[in-house]
């Protein structure tokens, strides 16, 4: 028997519903390419909340969790490079991707991993597969070979990491797929986390102004402290805009930041990943107005480095602390899931 | 008296509706920056068909006719420069952009002169105005300082260089903007005289694959002589497609082409000039599918080269010539106008 298996971790097994417990596991040893992680804190994605409301699907029984900070406890056989191309060692504070693809398949050479044939996510996969301990409401996880590992500046606190392999990695794809923010007048729709990341983004990109749009007053207090220009609630008009960022995925405000789009306008959608109503699109104005409308679906390797490189440039200037809660214990994972999507600040888990 | 006041030119003047009339008129000497030009063969684009029949407004009366080739006849007080930055002179073959822009207002500083602020177009200013001498339909028109101006090759003949000012460059510009073509699946909606050569310009490319979808079986044949790797009409289901380019301007084209994109997919919409019904955008597919939807109106000077190049890489390759009907007389202009818009070939005038 091997000795390794004396060793256990903790999880929270998630088994459906609101059903979640804690389990104890053998920690596995890491195979040629896998990275053994410590968690060292996990944010509470809003996503996990829809999982466990029923809005969204994924397999149980499961380790849930995604958005983590950790330390390299073990890399295995041959070792494992981070996005950097250094080899990671024990010790290393990292933070990953949140799909891991196959680097093979049209998808991955056409440059589209998160939309690989054979897509895994962290915290998606089910407890029975190849792939156990998936999920970051956990003493460990396992990152698999070919997943995206990235070293985390010191400088950079745990509360900031955390939320850099969800939140604000979509959000450097977000504002990627905006184009040229310099001097551009900016919208973003949406005041939650990934609002005022986007907040933050824009203006460390250089634009001209960053009007934020949510029904929620405290939200846009919050936007304002990040940085926006101008806060505004969603019955209020908008001025013209040259980008519009939309991040509530409510096909109202989808309607709206179309409508304020000025010619050249460009539209990126990046909230929209539930059913909702379709949007009304006028051709003839978006081909008069040389519009453009885009949609972001996670993020690629090189938007986790990027959320890096912001939180290290902008955490002198921006209150990022306040969008994470004190930490709670794993034991607290159900409570912390069966909370309400969408508020402010992220509930934090120290396993 | 001025001695040239005495030298005459013939234009067919539109005065509304269905009325156009030749009328001679003093041939102007063109002021600084100003080129007069002669011309050789005018094309008959589908907007002045538009035009005549209500559909479309402009200032009347005035000279209508944008799309032509002609000779530069006497250029203004300290010269004027073509597209290549080389001195026009009198005997230059040219074309000529569509737009003439400011060059100083916002959107031209920003690289958008199609939206200039004072935007003036060939063929769309009142005779009254201080650009008489506008259109294409007459034997002389005056283009203003500031015109984009394309010398034409000499291996490229003058029913090819017609339509490149207005339909060859759009079709250039409406390529850009989709743009990697080479190795893409590429659909192409509408197989008037823009999808024709939008095959075209997708083929040199280096489309895996150039589907043409359109309702008139005639117009479906065309467009395989053109290069289409398939052609089918609007009741049969598409394969998906990672580039739509949608020239009719139809909503119903417009959702077939959105329906048809695959992940990572682009839709360019260039047909819709025209009031038309809203198409139902599905956000959470646009994001879930990293797809985009962009609109092209008119072109940017660099696509009137563009459009030349393509002229001449394919002029022995593709029967460019039968796009183009056999020269009638400026005097036949008016019957030209009232036929029906959307017919291929392309009617043409030697003034």
């Amino acid at each position: 028997m091997d000795p390794r298996s004396a060793v256990l971790t903790t999880v929270a097994l998630w088994e459906g519903g609101d059903a979640v417990r804690l389990v104890d596991v053998p920690l596995p040893a890491p195979g040629p390419g896998e990275v053994l992680v410590r968690v060292l804190l996990a944010t509470v994605c809003g996503s996990d909340r829809h999982t466990v409301s029923g809005r969204r699907t994924s397999p149980s029984p499961s380790v849930l969790g995604h958005e983590a900070v950790g330390e390299v406890v073990e890399v295995g056989p041959g070792g494992a490079v981070g996005d950097d191309g250094g080899a990671l060692a024990p010790g290393d504070r990292v933070v990953w991707g949140v799909t891991v693809a196959c680097g093979a398949c049209d998808r991955c050479r056409d440059g589209r991993t998160t939309k690989c044939r054979s897509v895994r996510k962290v915290g998606h996969e089910p407890f029975d597969s190849a792939w156990p301990l998936s999920g970051t409401y956990a003493r460990h996880l396992l990152l698999p070979a070919g997943a995206t590992v990235a070293r985390v500046p010191a400088t950079v606190p745990d509360a900031l990491a955390a939320p850099a392999g969800c939140a604000t990695a979509t959000v450097m794809a977000t504002v990627e797929a905006a184009g040229t923010l310099a001097g551009r007048r900016v919208l973003v729709s949406g005041a939650g986390m990934l609002g005022v990341a986007a907040v933050v983004a824009a203006v460390d990109a250089g634009a001209a102004a960053v009007v934020v749009t949510d029904p929620d007053p405290g939200r846009r207090a919050l936007a304002a402290r990040f940085g926006a220009t101008e806060t505004v609630g969603t019955q209020d008009a908008l001025d013209a805009t040259d980008v519009a960022i939309e991040l509530s995925g409510a096909s109202a405000a989808v309607s709206r930041c179309l409508d304020a789009l000025d010619v050249g306008g460009r539209l990126v959608l990046a909230g929209s990943v539930a059913p909702a109503p379709a949007v009304p699109l006028d051709p003839e104005r978006v081909v008069r107005g040389w519009l453009t409308v885009t949609g972001v679906h996670n993020y690629e390797p090189r938007h986790l480095r990027a959320a890096l490189g912001l939180l290290e440039r902008t955490r002198g200037a921006v209150p990022w602390g306040d969008l994470v809660t004190a930490p709670a214990a794993l034991a607290d994972v159900r409570a912390l899931l069966t909370g309400p999507a969408g508020t402010a600040p992220r509930a934090a888990v120290v396993p």
